[in-house]
């Protein structure tokens, strides 16, 4: 197959993806919900922080779980008391604009909601599929070592926050924190950082304030419109 | 694009892929050279285990970085004095048979050489891509938790070995180490698994015994063919 060929086909699902996720774009802020995009390395501890932030916080939450296979997150996540829905993308590698509208019918999502959409583990393609959200917060495991964001800048590029997680592991890792944050400034100089921990509780209040901060940004935006 | 279609499509590249991986094959086979795929999430160790490995083995060696930018895993490993060669992706998820083939190239391969090909790190899309490799080989680092297997079927059931790797963080962490080799054979009954540390060696002599032991037998394969 023709490299022009293949652009093609790509271009076509990516527009077709976008159309997607416009509709659940429109739909999320006429409900008068706030979305974030949850993405992440297999195993940076998203669903565990996800746990503690939602046990933490006081207003209405929904969540939406991708993974290949395994009901596992969305179960964990029930035991808080949020609504969640678990989307199985089989040998997919992320979650697209069609699965999300199709996951926000399965959802009381109403005003003020916050709806967390918890991507598949994988650094990569789903930095490419907007899903409808305001916006990407990428998790990084401080395990995971300071090269990784500029060995998969896209991601890096396109989130507005990043977590730097697990940092109660950090004395028993040869990481440095400093030269991981000055490298996800080098790919994306306007990336907003805070470091976190579910299991000491780290930086789980301005994660927590970060988020009210924005939907209530979002709430004034909209106000004017 | 109808599913019909995007199947169609996908059919296309894969049995492109196969083609070029059955040259690479055939090529390594002539060489006289054994060739393992490491596949892993980001993170997971993978360079900083194979320069311990390449550091501690006697015969010669040789090596293909996968990265999506950056030239840091071949700059690496050409400090333990082999011979490396780095493929940027770009936007790509994984590398395929094309790319090793050129890759191939470059490298200095001959009888009884170790081929290590270090994939993208992306535990979803490098299971569907046969690279012409003798195995594949899964690297998990506890950090990421025992469900691993569960939620990405795929590419465990492609690998021949698992390496449970940074085993000198399990104390840290909060990992059944027995569950997560149990998760591994639950999607894969024949899988091999290794707990391995580079930071302690702990492993290093099994693993490196077992890629000996897995190159004699393709040597006595190919004699008796």
């Amino acid at each position: 197959m023709s490299q022009e060929r293949l652009i093609e086909i790509e271009t076509g699902i990516l527009s077709e993806n976008d159309r997607h996720a416009q509709i659940n774009r429109r739909r999320l802020a006429d409900l008068g919900a706030y979305a974030v995009n949850l993405v992440s390395s297999p195993g940076s501890g998203k669903t565990t922080l996800l746990c503690a932030t939602i046990r933490a916080m006081t207003g209405p939450v929904a969540v939406i779980e991708g993974d290949q296979q395994t009901t596992n997150d969305a179960d964990r996540i029930r035991e808080t008391g949020a609504p969640a829905c678990q989307v199985n993308t089989g040998k997919g590698c992320h979650l697209d604009g069609h699965m999300v509208g199709h996951a926000l019918d399965h959802l009381g999502i109403g005003q003020d909601t916050t709806l967390f959409i918890e991507n598949v583990g994988n650094l990569v393609c789903p930095a490419a599929f907007d899903l409808g959200e305001d916006a990407k917060v990428a998790i990084l495991s401080v395990t995971e070592g300071e090269d990784k964001p500029l060995k998969y800048p896209d991601m890096f590029t396109a989130a507005r926050l990043a977590l730097l997680n697990k940092v109660d592991l950090a004395p028993h890792c040869d990481v440095d924190l400093d030269l991981y944050e000055a490298n996800l400034r080098r790919v994306n100089p306007g990336i907003e950082i805070i470091r976190t921990s579910a299991r000491t509780g780290e930086g789980l209040e301005a994660w927590i304030g970060w988020l009210a901060s924005e939907a209530a940004a979002k709430r004034r935006k909209t106000a004017a419109e």
